[in-house]
């Protein structure tokens, strides 16, 4: 087991990795109601060892597809759900389940009431990004995280034997994140993958290893909350690295989070010129990353753009890295990105 | 001009009272989007001395009835307008009207894109409560502020010259919120108007006395707010003394937050055995507030009771006061609260 304990003025809290669940008794008061926010998928595998470990009379469940349901209405159905059954402030929330539960169940916890305890439990590779550093959302119309707050969980407890059960692809998909932590430092990780014998089904078998690799992912996140918890200073936003092409390709064709990330580092380590282009883009292909074949519309993908959150006097916001541990703000116009994408499409896609 | 500084930690931000309008020249950012947030009534009565201090491009408008407005349709629209606008996340959000604006500009300004800038200037005498202390709500269903958020604002400039187009309704609607502010610390202002020849239209006619009142008022909540600001200790709670029943009451019978609180102050002075609930009853009678002729269903006072956010095991949790000054947690069955409710009704409603 591993901890990391992350403090930024105000709230404090522990992140547990590995073999954790049991650690849940430590952190809710059974005299006080729980609500378990969950999807369809996690709620089948994994909820009869939740119910193992403490009783749980109240489970909102969104479909298998939560990203599709982290909207205002679900979100409204959830707060109706909880006032019928009279839940009161005393209530703790536990987030259960992969990036979109965590950021859908983080923003009931920290509205209903005017915000109630906060328990993450992420149940996925990909899930540490959105479990730790308090960022919660819900998706507008097509505006991905159009809406959010900032609010801390009590505890994270990232019991990992739950990932034995994801598909292959939500491995790749979580390799995404992993690898922008790893880029964002020292770039170890993405050097053994540069080695033609690493293979992933390896660390995914090896519990310990992929426990270190977590922990190593969390570890950079904790360097970059704590300086910037709200993301005043702009350093923070460098963990939006790959995110700015990312959500759009997300939003748009319909591609996991992770694997729409990693498309988007690529386009960002292009941007900035890094000669890390090409042994990336064949990187993330060796993982199982479709980086051709996509029928992509330039006009569709600025009109995401346009939206981003981290836009600032009508630029294009994107996070440039040309070594590693060095990234940096860059700028685009929509026509600088429209000629660098092309170019980008042209040569890689 | 008065200036109150509030102090929690994280947060520094002043309130200035009286003739302040232009101050807030100093506190937007020409470079950056503006959305003013406000109602049908403000709008029209003062939006043009608004644009005569800073152009205004975005306007948010709310219905007559902004307290009917205060729900999460209505919240949608607004993110809808704004995301369509293309603002950022630099935006600045001007909440300009009374309370219910207050409260539903606070959570848009809290939750879009994850926070943005929040300016409050409240329009009314009631709106101070609103405006300071960073809670912001909207209702669900018939529950009162089911959801919300704690959220500074960056200043208050609560330019007292508004308050004059304010129908007499109005002031006997704020000066609940007030009297409540005088019972929480010494009574000063109790005591004025048991006096006889006492006339609130003085106070009101007299701008410098007016300021004092609500200077006062914000300086009692001022202790409050910086001892427990995310009303985590319980003390903040003192300051819905009046607001269970209060609350109860605007819902279902349609009464004006300040005159049902009122009302609901009267009733929990009657829980606590004060010496002050016959004085009191006359007192606000002569404010204008009705007191008699009400057809109250208990059966759906208790079901609003229910929901109340303060609630804790069940229990309907109340603000008792003795004396000016010692307010206490009061916790009743809904049982108790029948027969306490069904006594209060037959002697003072």
């Amino acid at each position: 087991m591993k901890v990391i304990k992350i403090s930024i003025p105000g709230f404090t809290y522990d992140v547990f990795i590995g073999n954790v669940l049991t650690k849940l008794i430590n952190y809710v008061d059974f005299q006080q109601e729980v609500l378990v926010i969950t999807d369809e998928n996690v709620y089948n595998h994994h909820f009869h060892k939740l119910i193992e470990v403490i009783p749980i009379k109240h489970v909102f469940i969104l479909s298998k597809n939560p990203e599709q349901d982290k909207n205002i209405l679900m979100y409204e159905k959830c707060v109706d759900y909880a006032l019928k059954r009279v839940l009161d402030r005393k209530l703790t929330v536990i987030a259960f389940g992969g990036g979109a539960v965590g950021d859908f169940a983080g923003f009931f916890a920290s509205t209903y009431k005017r915000g109630v305890r906060l328990i993450n439990l992420p149940t996925t590779l990909l899930a540490h990004d959105s479990a730790i550093g308090g960022k919660t959302a819900l998706n507008v119309g097509n505006v991905k995280n159009a809406i959010g707050t900032f609010y801390q969980p009590e505890v994270v407890l990232y019991h990992t034997p739950f990932l034995k059960t994801l598909p292959y692809i939500e491995f790749t998909n979580g390799f995404g994140e992993i690898l922008k932590h790893d880029l964002l430092t020292n770039g170890v990780l993405f050097k053994m993958l540069l080695n033609d014998s690493f293979n992933l089904e390896d660390v995914l078998s090896n519990q310990e290893l992929l426990d270190e690799i977590i922990y190593q992912g969390i570890f950079v996140k904790k360097f970059y909350i704590e300086r910037d918890p709200y993301e005043m200073k702009g350093e923070r936003e460098y963990l939006n690295l790959g995110h700015t092409l990312g959500h759009a390709l997300e939003r748009l064709y319909n591609l996991k989070h992770g694997i729409a990330v990693s498309i988007g580092i690529g386009f960002d380590l292009f941007l900035s010129d890094s000669s890390y282009i090409l042994p990336y883009m064949e990187t993330i292909k060796k993982l199982g990353i479709l980086t051709s074949g996509y029928d992509l519309s330039l006009e569709l993908i600025i009109d995401i753009l346009k939206n981003d959150k981290k836009n600032r006097n009508d630029k294009l916001m994107f996070i440039g890295l040309k070594d590693f541990g060095k990234p940096f703000h860059l700028e685009l116009t929509t026509k600088e990105f429209t000629v660098k994408f092309s170019e980008f499409m042209r040569l890689y896609l």
